[in-house]
C-alpha cells in the first residue's frame, strides 16, 4: 500500500497507520490524497471498511480479480471499475475509488504505469495540486492508450496476411484470420463495456469530480470509441480476406483438375488408339500396311494436337 | 410448503394452517416472512388467494410451468419469475411474489439452492433480519452464478475443438460446434430475457424494496450481462472454428487431387508409349533395335522425371 | 352480423334492425354490446357509418382484406386490426372496434374461436358483464395460442431433420431447411408488428379500457414476445443445420474422391508393368526369364500392398 | 406550370401572371391554390422566390433532381420531398411546399397520376374544397401504392426461381437472384428514407396541416411500412433460395463425381488383368489353358459384378 | 496563418501581430474574422492559448493529425473536427474553433478549397459578410461533396465487375471485391462519425450560430446521409457479386469435372475391350473370325455412341 498525502500543497508519503490517524484532518481540511493498493489484503480492506467507510459490495468487488468494468455511485464516493494490461500484457481489473479528497486505486497485478507514476513525486504533486481525478484521469489515459500499439500490431499482421493469401494456399491463412480475430474479439470484449463508462464521467455533472475534469475523461471516451471502431473496421477487413482465401483455394482446385482432365481427356483416346493395334485378331488389314505404323502415330499427335488447341481455347491449359 | 416466520426477531418454522391465522398480526407488526412452495397445489393457491390477496393473473402464473421472465407490480406486491436450474440441470420458472412483509417463492422442480437454505435457520435468520428482498437476493444470485460453470464448461469444449478441428476432416468438428452453438442458444435464450427484469430491480425505487438492495440486485444483473458477453464471444469463436473447418475440409480435399492428378499425369503418357510399342505393325522400326527395350524405359523414366519436377515446382507433389 | 346485448346483466341476441333503435338507449344506460361481422356487406358498413359514427377511414380499412396490424385512437373508439388463423390455418385480418360500451368485430373468414364463443351464451353473458374488452381479450388470447402448435410442429420437424442431416446427402434436408426457414418467415411477418400493438394494449392507460384488463392484455403481449423468441431461435438453429449438410456434403465429396484417387493411384503403376511386359521388343530379357511372369506378378503385388498401407496411413483408405 | 385556384369553391385554372396579381386576395380570404410544376425555370424560380416568399435552399432543392426524402419545417411552409415514379418506372424526386393555403408541387419527370388528377377538374374541385393537404394525400398515396405492383412482380419471379432451382445448375439462377436482390435493394433505398418522413406527417400536429388528415397520412405511412417488410422478407426468402442453389449444384458435382469414381473402380481392375494377359513372357502358364480365356472373361465379370453391388450399396451407383 | 479581418464592411488581410492588437477592438465591435492555420506551431499555438483563451485540451487536439471527429462545446467556442480530403486524395483531420465574432480552421496538410477561397477575396468577404458560420459551412460543403465522385468511380467499378465477374473465373474478380470493400471501409470509417456531428450542428440551438444557419447543415448532414447510403447499398451489391462469382467459379469446376467425367466413362470400356483382344491365350475364338477385327471396332463405336447419348440426355455433354 502506498499512500501519497498532498498536505497543504507539501507531498508525503505517509504510511497507513498514520494515515488512519490523519484522516479526519485531511477531511476537514480538504487535502488531498491518493492511496494506491496494488495488492488487497487484511490491511487493505480494514482500511477501506472502517476508516474510509466503503460499502462491502464495493470492498467485495475489490477484492475479487474478474469484475466488469462498471461504475456505481454511492453517497460518500463514486466506484469505477475499468480493464488495464498488466507487464505481461495481459487485461487486469483496475478499481478506483474516488471520493471528495481521496483516490483509492486497487489492483491485483503489476500495472507499469503506476509504478511510473510513484516513482515521479513530481507528477503526483502536480496532478494531486489538481485534484485527486486528475491522478485517475493519468492512469485510465495511459491504460486506454495502450490499445492502439496492439491494433497496429494486429493492422500490420493483417497487411502481411493480406499479400499473403494471395498465393498461399493450405490452411496456414485461415487459422492467422482465427488467430487474429480471437484477439479482436478478446480486444472488443474488454474495451466495448469500458465505453458506456467513460461517456458517464465524461457526461455526469457528478459530485465528486470537478467540471473542468470532464473534458479531460471525455477526450479518453473519444480514443475507446475509436478503438472500437477500428476493431469492427478490422473484423470486416479479415472477413474480405476470408473470402479471398476460400476464392484462393477453390480456384486453385479447379486449376490442378483442369491439368486432370486436360492430360485424362488427351491420353485416353491415344491410349486406345495404341490399344486397338494391340489387339490380336488374325485379319488386321492396317497392320500390314508399310507405313501404318507411322501414319497411325501421326494420327495420333493430330488428335492430341487438335485436343490442345480445344483446351487452350477454353482457356484450361 | 415451508414457512418461515421471523417473529420479532426470532426464526420459527410454523405449519400454513398456524400462519393463516397470524397473517393480521405479522402484517401488523412488520415481522418478516418467508413461505416457499415446492408444489403448487390447492393449499398453495387458496393460502395465495384469500390470505396473501394475489391478483388472479398471478396464481394462474404462478401454477403454470412453463412461463417467461417477468417483472410486475401490483397494488400489494412485485411478482417476479426468473429462471433457475434444477437438480438435473434443467431450466426451470422460479416465481417471486414480494410484498411489505413477505416473499412467496413458488417453483415446481426441486431447485438445490433452495433446499440447501432451507436446512440452515441461521442463514434463513440473518437473511430475513436485513429483509425478505435479501432472501430473495441470495436465491437469485446463486442461480445466476449457476450459468459460470456451464459456460466454462463450453470454452473448454471450444478449446480442445480448435485444437482438433486442424487436423481432423469428418464431419465430427462440424457436430461439435453444432451441439455447441445450441447449447448457448438455449443458455442466451433463458438469460436474454433476465437482463431486463434485473436491470428493473437494480434500478427501480419501488415500494416494496429497501433502497439498500438495489445495489445487491445490480450485481446480480452485473453477472448477467457478463454472462450474454460471453455467449455472444463464444458465439464468434465458434463461427470462427467453423471457418477454419471448411478450410481444412476444403484443402484436404484439394491435396488428395493433387495426388490424383500428379499420379494421373505421370502414368498416363508412359502408359500410351508401353501401348504404342505393344502394337502389333509389321514394320515397326524401333523394335528391332538392339538397345529399343532400355532406350525406351530410360525414355520413360526421363518422362516421369520431368513431370515430378514440374510438379515439384507447382507444390504439388 | 351477430349481436349480443347484456341488457341489465341479461343477454340478448337481437336483430340489427333492432340495435339500430335500441342503440341510444344502450349508450345511455352503458349496456354493453358485442356486434360480431363475419362478413361485410351494405348493411354492416351502414351501421358502423350512421349509428356507430365510425371514420370512414376505419370503414375503409375493415372492407379490406389485407391490412397491416394496428392500433388507432378516434375519439370514441379504439381500432386495432390483428392477424388471426381461419379454419384452413391461413392468416386472416381481425378487426376490432372498441368504443365506450360495445365491441365491434369485424373479419372476412370464418374463425373457429369466434364461432365457438358465439355458441357459448354463458362465456359471452360472463365477458360481457365484466366489460367489452374481455371479449376482445378471450378472443385475441385463443388466436396468439394458435402459434404454439405451429411452432412445436415445426420444432418436431427439425428435430428430424437435424437426425437425418448427418447421414443423408442429396438435396432433400435443404429443402426442407428452405421450407421450414420459409413458414418461420411467414409466422414472423405476422406476429412481429403484433407485438407493439399488444404492447400499447398492455400500457396504454387509455379511456376506451379498464386499468384492469392491461393485465390481461400484458399477458397476451408475454405470449407475443415468447412466440417470437422462439422464431429467431429456430432459424439459428435452422442455420446450423445447414452448415451441417454443407459439411457432409462436402466430406461425402472428400470420400468419392479419396476411393477414387487411392484406385487410380495403386492401378495406374500395375497396368503401366502389365503394358511394358506387353510391348514387342525384340530384344527384352525379362521375358525369356523362367520365372519372370511370376517375379512381375509379386512386384505388382508388392508395389499394390505398400501403397495400399501408405493410404492407410494417411486415413484415405 | 399549371394553377389550380378553387375561389370560393369554384375551381379556376388561372395563368401564372395572373395568380401573382391575386396571391394577396388569395392568402387574405384563405383560397385554396395548387400549383403544380411539372418543369422547373425562371418563371417558377421567380414564382417561389419573390411571391411565395420561399427560402432559397428549398428553391434550391426543387431545382435539382437527386435530393433525399426528407421533411422541412419553415416559418411560412412545410417542405416535403419523396419518391416517385414517372412513366418509364424510374423513380424521380417530387418536391411538395404545403403553406397555409397553398400547395406547391415540383417534378422534373411526367408523373402519370399528377396528368390523371390535373385531367379530372372535379376531383381536384373536391380535394381542394377539403384542403391543399388533401391533393398532397392523394397524389403521394397514389405513388406509394405504385410499389406494390413491383414487389408482387418480384414475388412471382422468386417463386418461378424457387421451382428452377431445385433442378437447374448452372449461373441462370444465381444471376437471377442477383438481380432480383439488385431491384429489392434499389426499392429499398428509395422507400426506406420515406419511411420517417409519412411517419412525420402522420404524427406531428403542425400548424400547415389540419389534425383531421394525420390519419390518411398514418395510412400511407402503414403502406410503406409494409412495403419495407415485404422487401426484408424477399431478401430473406432469395438467401435461402440461394443455399438451395449452393446445395443443388453441390450435390450435382458430387453426382458426376460419383459415375466417375464407380466407372474408374471397375475399369481399373478389368484393364490391369487384360493387359497382365497380354504381356510376352515365355512361360505364362494360363496363356495355355484351354478355357484359359473364358475363365478370365468369368473372373472380369464377378469383379464387376461384385463392385457394382458395393457402390449400389453404399448409394453412389 | 492568413487571416481575414472583415473590418465594418471591408475585407482585411493582416498579419498575426496585428490581429493581436485589434482582438479587443474586433471583439468590441463584433467584427468577423477568419483565421486559417494551414500548419499549427509556435505562433498559433500562442495566437489560441493567449489572445483567444483557447482550451488546452483543444489546443493539443489541433496539434494532432489523428483525431475522431467530434463537437465540444466549450464557454466561448465549439470546436468541431471533420475529415477532409487533402490534394492527395487522403483523409486529413480538419479542426473549425468557432467563437462568436471568429473562426479559427486548423488543418495539417493542403486542402485545394481553403486554398482556392483564399485566393477569392469576394467570396470571403461575402461570406463573413453575414457571419464566420457561413465561411465553416462553406469549407465543409465542398469537403463533403468530394465524396460523391468517389462513390460514383467505385460505381462504375462495380458495374464493370457486374459484367465481368459472368465470365472470368479466377482469382481477379475477388481481389477487386475485396479492394472495392476496403474503399468502402475506410469511407465509412470517415463519414460515419461526422453524421452526429452535422446532426449536432444542424439541429443545435448553440449560442454561436445563427438560427438561420442550421438549414444550411441541415443539408450537408443530408449529402452524408446520402453518402453513407450508399455506401451501404455498394457493399450489399458488393456482397451478391461475391456470390455470383463463387457461383461461376464452381459451376465450372463442374463443367471441367463432367468433361472429365464423360471422357474416362467412354474410353474406360473401349480401352478394356481392345486390352482383352490383346491377351495372348492361345484359345480365343474371335480373333480367328474373319470380320472379328471389324465386329469388334463396330461394337466399341456403337457403345461410345449409346454412352453419348446417355450423358447428352443427362445434359452432360
Amino acid at each position: 500500500m502506498d499512500i501519497f498525502w498532498n498536505k497543504k500543497g507539501t507531498l508525503q508519503k505517509v504510511h497507513h497507520s498514520h494515515l488512519r490517524n490523519s484522516l479526519p484532518q485531511i477531511f476537514r481540511e480538504h487535502d488531498k490524497v491518493w492511496v494506491d493498493m496494488p495488492r488487497f489484503g487484511k490491511d487493505e480492506e480494514e482500511l477501506l471498511r472502517v476508516y474510509f467507510n466503503i460499502h462491502p459490495l464495493t470492498i467485495e468487488d475489490c477484492s475479487k480479480v474478474s469484475s466488469r468494468p462498471k461504475i456505481e455511485e454511492f453517497d460518500t464516493y463514486l466506484y469505477v471499475v475499468l480493464y488495464g494490461l498488466d507487464v505481461q500484457g495481459h487485461f487486469t481489473q483496475l478499481n478506483f475509488i474516488i471520493g471528495q479528497d481521496y483516490l483509492i486505486t486497487v489492483q491485483h497485478r503489476q500495472i507499469a504505469s503506476y509504478e511510473a507514476l510513484k516513482r515521479d513525486d513530481g507528477k503526483i504533486q502536480a496532478l494531486l495540486g489538481r485534484d485527486t481525478e486528475f491522478v485517475m484521469h493519468y492512469l485510465m489515459d495511459i491504460e486506454i492508450d495502450k490499445y492502439f500499439p496492439i491494433l497496429e500490431h494486429i493492422d500490420d499482421q493483417m497487411e502481411k496476411l493480406e499479400e499473403r493469401v494471395t498465393h498461399e494456399t493450405g490452411n496456414g491463412p485461415v487459422h492467422e484470420i482465427f488467430h487474429l480475430k480471437h484477439q479482436l474479439l478478446t480486444l472488443k470484449h474488454h474495451i466495448a463495456p469500458q465505453k458506456e463508462i467513460l461517456f458517464a464521467l465524461s457526461r455526469k455533472g457528478n459530485k465528486f469530480m470537478m467540471p473542468a475534469s470532464t473534458d479531460y475523461f471525455r477526450d479518453i471516451y473519444d480514443h475507446t470509441v475509436r478503438a472500437l471502431d477500428d476493431i469492427e473496421n478490422y473484423r470486416e477487413i479479415l472477413n474480405g480476406i476470408l473470402d479471398v482465401h476460400f476464392s484462393v483455394t477453390s480456384n486453385h482446385l479447379n486449376d490442378v483438375i483442369k491439368v486432370l482432365t486436360v492430360f485424362s481427356t488427351i491420353f485416353l483416346p491415344l491410349t486406345l488408339i495404341a490399344s486397338i493395334y494391340g489387339m490380336n485378331f488374325e485379319h488386321m488389314p492396317e497392320l500390314t500396311w508399310k507405313y501404318g505404323y507411322f501414319i497411325i502415330l501421326g494420327v495420333m499427335l493430330l488428335i492430341a494436337i487438335i485436343m490442345w488447341l480445344f483446351f487452350k481455347k477454353r482457356h484450361w491449359a
